[in-house]
């Protein structure tokens, strides 16, 4: 059984990557500095012998040594902190930079120094930009990342790249697509869900509905980063996502409102793009990770549907 | 006229071109650290009333915003400055963090809150790593930098495309090849000038000779830059260099022992590479270049005679 650290591992994705694996018998010590992760989301993992919370920014390369300093046999690094809010990014670049591309750099270090041999990083599909119609496969370019948040994600994968070729044993880049699940922090569903608790009659939708995006529910996420993580190799580079062209915003506006208020009407703006940053079609080839024997268990339509489901329970208890 | 402030104004490239806006009449205001820049290196321009230098680190927001308060009317921003010390930067890499990365952020702060319309970068080949005997041209995938030096240009062309997303009006984003000319800071010439300087009678080359690299003389890089610049659009990215597949480090070592020192023996090592993060072969395309009109005066092996023999000069005074 090997020793995980996790951060950002009080986050949507860093406690459910947490579950599967103590499930599996390993050890796993969380790190967060609580910014935007909260203690409540790990509550039902503290009883586990082989689980530990430490909070603290590993952006500080201090604080983050000195909750290593306090574990021994350290062997994978798990890093999935990142500021998760593209328009604060947007509004102040230092949250990005700080956030989601000094935690990097500075986990770097500390893995030089402590020798600890296997990253794993939560990038994103926001490295690639806006490639229209063009099908996003990995080794595609010219790489324009439109947001700060996909710049810093492309710096930190620059950054690893680097590291292996100097010193780093081995690193997997998971490109993410759009997650969902819970607990949900943040994002369209979990928008959609607090606007309709707000006016129960009436849902308002920035954009014009006709955004598309792909979505994969958290549990196949986290299954599929395990099952790269398994993968022979110094470098693994991985799209991943569901196989489907993915869902518009008027199917994910319709199935919130059926679940949460099924009287709202929807209304909706009149730009294809919700918000800078945001790219309005996308088209994401996961064709290398399917080759590699992994496969979606829910389509983009199918992990809104549950999703959708997991939220309205979280947030209105129905 | 316009006024630019340069920033590594007082490098190898930025004296270059300061000299040359100089030569057609703009304002120049030149704004170095000093880390690596000279102030030898500008002397010569301080008697011309359009030129100013003052001594600042552009990743430090308020020092370089105490600059740009003495000035009026600055239109663009050439940001030269960088770590152009690539094994330092692995040895330690927040030397690359900070000059070659954060100044770029920290330039894209100061412009968007002072409203400046034009960036224009020195980014670099090493953003691409290796891709062996494939020809490199700006839409290829995927970018895999192998140095930190690369990984922080890549970092900071992500930076720069967000930043045109959001705010900025315009950004040329150059990316160079190997550039040599005088006043010579650093580089494989001047390393070999050096070494057979102190040993006169053998030159040790790093690696066994076969490495091979397209060489750009500085003045063609100027006129490069500066024939992109007039190119209208919002953002602009093209590789820079000569036409040809370049030159070999065995005869770049015979033209420098020719020129310093003919009766020395060179003496090759074994592998084919010469460091950590040195690309051992690299095809460069300059098509999209060409296609605008742009030519190179000078060939890679007419560039590195050329540079020999300015910096056997700048060296040996012969």
């Amino acid at each position: 059984m090997k020793h995980h650290v996790i951060t950002g591992g009080a986050g949507f994705i860093g406690a459910n990557l947490a579950a599967s694996l103590l499930g599996d018998g390993h050890r796993v010590l969380a790190v967060d500095d609580l910014s935007r992760g909260r203690i409540e989301t790990i509550m039902h993992l503290t009883d586990n012998p082989n689980f530990d919370f430490r909070q603290a920014d590993c952006a500080d390369r201090l604080a983050f040594d000195a909750v290593l300093d306090q574990v021994e046999g350290i062997t994978d690094v798990w890093h999935m902190a990142a500021n998760s809010d593209i328009p604060a990014g947007i509004a102040d670049p230092r949250i990005d930079l700080h956030q989601t591309f000094l935690t990097t750099f500075t986990i770097l270090e500390v893995m030089k120094a402590r020798s600890i041999p296997n990253l794993h990083f939560a990038s994103s599909s926001a490295i690639y930009g806006d490639f229209g119609e063009t099908i996003i496969h990995e080794d595609i370019g010219p790489l324009l990342p439109i947001s700060n948040y996909g710049a810093m994600k492309l710096a930190s994968e620059a950054q690893i790249r680097a590291a292996v070729e100097a010193f780093l044993p081995r690193a997997d880049v998971f490109r993410f697509p759009n997650v969902i699940g819970v607990p949900a922090t943040h994002g369209v569903i979990l928008d959609f869900v607090h606007k309709l608790r707000n006016t129960p009659k009436e849902l308002q939708v920035l954009g014009n509905g006709t955004q598309q995006k792909a979505y994969l529910h958290v549990d196949d996420l986290v299954r599929a980063m395990r099952h790269i993580a398994r993968i022979p190799g110094r470098y693994q580079l991985f799209n991943i996502g569901p196989t489907d062209d993915g869902v518009t915003v008027r199917s994910i506006a319709e199935t919130v409102r059926d679940a949460a208020s099924p009287s709202a009407s929807i209304v909706f703006g009149e730009d294809a793009r919700g918000w800078v940053g945001d790219v309005p079609r996308f088209r994401y080839s996961v064709d290398r990770l399917i080759g590699t024997g992994w496969k979606p268990t829910l389509s983009s339509q199918e992990a809104v549907q549950r999703a959708v489901a997991e939220i309205v329970w979280q947030e209105m208890g129905r």
